[in-house]
């Protein structure tokens, strides 16, 4: 973690980031630093864009509603986002903006909603849920913003998938794979996380899951879990066994 | 995972539950059943005690408000719960419902809150989390009922704490240890998990607890987690190291 006040606030930029090369600043975005947060000339924030690492900023004014934003100091290298696709049935609206935010603090590198069986929303709005994916990243200091996919059907997105890269299911049955033990040998490797809707996966999705060479399926346990706790479970597992927590 | 269908309605009685035995309903449990879900004479639910494992029982009506629950056929024996002591910071209310709930889904034993500097909340309702940890039993299929306790200061915590029972805290900073290196060892002992408030530990707490030999300090990666985020991720990995989770 950095020793400087890491904590925001904190705005994603589109354009490039260099020392003392102003960057104006939209009118959401200065209508969030002047009124909002009622900063004023002079004041620093955090800025990134995915590609320049993080910097310090100052707020540069001209007229009375022009705001700049002047890099002033390189804070923290751009680090890349693990290579992970955390492929999800997506829930409705609200908790569906949690997904967003959950799947940026755990450390998702691409967001795949997924159609399936017992998938209880039926529409993904994919701006809304990108727009979500910006502002978890301002708020958790994030410094690359995930791919947000449109949603697909489960068995379009399986028959596109790159066998290269291993698809880890959760799955509620006997049977499913002790968790640390399958997902250890993917270390550092390219993965994706299937987390399926409340009501689980069907019996023929399993099935057509399971016969597929790069599919692992492993336990959360013996309880039962919601959906959007299931999330964060398997991809903590995931993260501490073979993504980007410290390992020994 | 059980093969029946273990989804509920699912009610918590006081009572010894012994096949044909009949046991009175609550009034509210009596109006749940009767109003809310509209069941009737003969309709089936689960039931549990924390004692007795989970047993299908029937509704018996008698007159017109009285109900009873008359065990049938006992189907999951009782498993303890883990002894896992889940310490938390309580956050706000509505906030407060989802750590209780989460942390039933996450197999806790037992639930102390803890007073510390940057704690939000400053008054703790021990009734309304022992409500909502029982309600949160009945949903997921957690046959037992963690004990939850009241809140405590964080020194008089440790100041009481058994030294038998390893304390893993969650620490931000940098230094903080590989968590499954770190976990591992713990399996199948008595387990203490500490999750700071929103606002994390102040640099005395730290230091108070660092000092202490029953302490570990595990990283939960290199993001910022949000204090309920931070909760699921960190129970999931001590639940995969070294508590029931499948471990190979």
């Amino acid at each position: 973690m950095p020793d400087y006040d890491f904590s925001g606030p904190r705005l994603f930029l589109e354009p490039t980031i260099e020392r003392d090369v102003a960057i104006e600043a939209t009118v959401p975005q200065a209508n969030y630093l002047l009124n909002v947060l009622r900063l004023d000339e002079g004041a620093a924030i955090l800025v990134f864009n995915g590609r320049d690492g993080e910097w310090r900023a100052q707020l540069r004014r001209e007229g009375r509603k022009r705001l700049f934003l002047v890099p002033t100091k390189h804070l923290r290298d751009q680090m890349p986002l693990p290579d992970l696709h955390y492929c999800f049935a997506p829930l409705k609206s609200a908790r569906l903006d949690y997904t967003v935010q959950k799947a940026v603090e755990m450390g998702a590198g691409l967001l795949q909603p997924v159609q399936t069986q017992h998938t209880q929303a039926p529409r993904f709005n994919v701006e809304r849920a990108k727009a979500n994916a910006v502002e978890a990243c301002e708020q958790c200091g994030v410094l690359a913003v995930p791919e947000v996919r449109d949603i697909v059907k489960l068995d379009r997105l399986l028959a596109g998938w790159d066998a290269a890269r291993t698809l880890v299911f959760c799955d509620e049955r006997a049977g499913a794979e002790p968790p640390l033990a399958t997902l250890k040998p993917l270390a550092d490797r390219p993965i994706g996380l299937l987390v399926g809707p409340e009501g689980g996966f069907s019996a023929a999705e399993r099935e057509m899951l399971l016969a597929l060479p790069f599919v692992r399926a492993i336990s959360l346990g013996p309880r039962i879990l919601r959906a959007d706790t299931a999330a964060v479970a398997a991809l903590a597992v995931l993260q501490a066994a073979a993504g980007d927590w410290p390992r020994s």
